[in-house]
């Protein structure tokens, strides 16, 4: 883990002052998140308790992103860059679920599909071998896809 | 059928996380849509199932979208150019019937009144008799109108 | 009246589809719009319905801006331009009433101050008797406003 | 006080609207505001009663912003630059604060928080003793914040 980024995004932040986990009910939290994205502890700045939080948190979790209580969202990746890209992400899908709660339930994703989803975009598509397109001429009979 | 988008924008999206097809209350969701915009099946990216679901659904349907459930919207057109203008009216009524639906219940059109504003839209007005302005000087008594 | 203005702006295009006018809660409404802007009828482009609606809809308000059932908004002013501001006005306090609406009930502005507000704006205000300043130093006593 | 600005920004207004305080939820709140945004009075523009409705409001508060009922935020500042940051920061909170009360209720944040929060932000770090950046590389295990 080479990158920490930290935002205050107004969805996420929303989600982390309620102290509520995002649930996993898009398929493109499924592909960057593997599961729900899982709340920290409140934690004030000045020792190491909110670099602890975070540990703490994102060790029972799949998740690069961790929303810590009534503070905001904390991303991680291998550089910074990655942790920036979750960080985009996170307030992509905050965004996005919280319009889907407004208006009733999400459904929820089979676990087992979570599960399938997220290997197959961590360790297949991860490879390059996708090109990225999501405009195509034809039927997209057997899509690829990857999230900006 | 030339072109197809997928995108994840975000009020199409909560709707399809919903797996609640958008309610045609909007003169110009008759206009390009004819109707309410459907959901489409949950399906894995992979095999052949998101296609299948994709043309399954918009068989039964006028509209050029779909949502495919916990997914995202799909748009078709006879080329890219026209399932990209489908994308963003998509995601322009799905945002505004979200933001009728927060504060109570749209109003419903009459079918033959759909039926009726469909049929102009698609069959009159888009063989180019009509100018494109909406800003005119003088009232709007017998007036036309594109969607850009 | 020399021009008018349609547009399908997100906020007051939710107004209409509900067919509900929006309350005058705001002083820059009352400033604007001089009340609530009012509902007009469900029409049909292709006939003069749309004309005559806007028309007798507006003749028993002082708003320049009516809300066309299912459609979306429609304004006027003495010229392209006054329509133009008053359609860019109208969205703004269409969206803020709807977020004040969404979390509670707006507190009503007492009618003989709604008229003060809209007299002075429109009678005394709008001879250029303010300098349109809206950050000054030193408290604002006795503050002048325009809207941009 | 040196710098006054006023604003109709959204959701600070939409809480004026409704004559509601928003509450010290978010840490970034307790930093900048040192608790929650307080109400001013109903009061027409042309005489002194704003300018009195602002200094009567703030002298009970920490506080640089106030609500002014059906109105709008007013923020002060040692400078109109302050006060510029301010209004930002508030339109913020506002929005974020909104976000989270539309799927629930933020939880709150205990009072001592709330003074350890804005005592270290407005004494020890506005002296410059922390360099801004947001994304490091590294756990953020001693995190210092600025807020743009």
């Amino acid at each position: 883990m080479g990158g920490v980024v930290h935002t205050h995004s107004t969805y996420a932040t929303a989600w982390a002052a309620r102290g509520e986990e995002i649930p996993c009910v898009l398929t493109m939290m499924a592909d960057e998140f593997g599961g729900p994205v899982p709340v920290g502890p409140f934690a004030i700045i000045g020792d190491d308790s909110i670099g602890r939080g975070i540990v703490d948190t994102l060790a029972g979790s799949r998740s690069p992103a961790v929303l810590m209580r009534n503070h905001g969202p904390f991303t991680v990746g291998r550089d910074a860059e990655a942790a920036v890209k979750a960080a985009v992400m996170l307030e992509e899908v905050a965004r996005t679920v919280h319009a889907a709660r407004q208006l009733g339930e999400p459904l929820p994703i089979d676990p087992a599909a979570v599960d399938r989803l997220y290997d197959r975009y961590q360790n297949v598509y991860g490879q390059g071998s996708a090109d990225g397109a999501d405009a195509v001429n034809g039927p997209a009979t057997n899509a690829e896809e990857a999230h900006a």
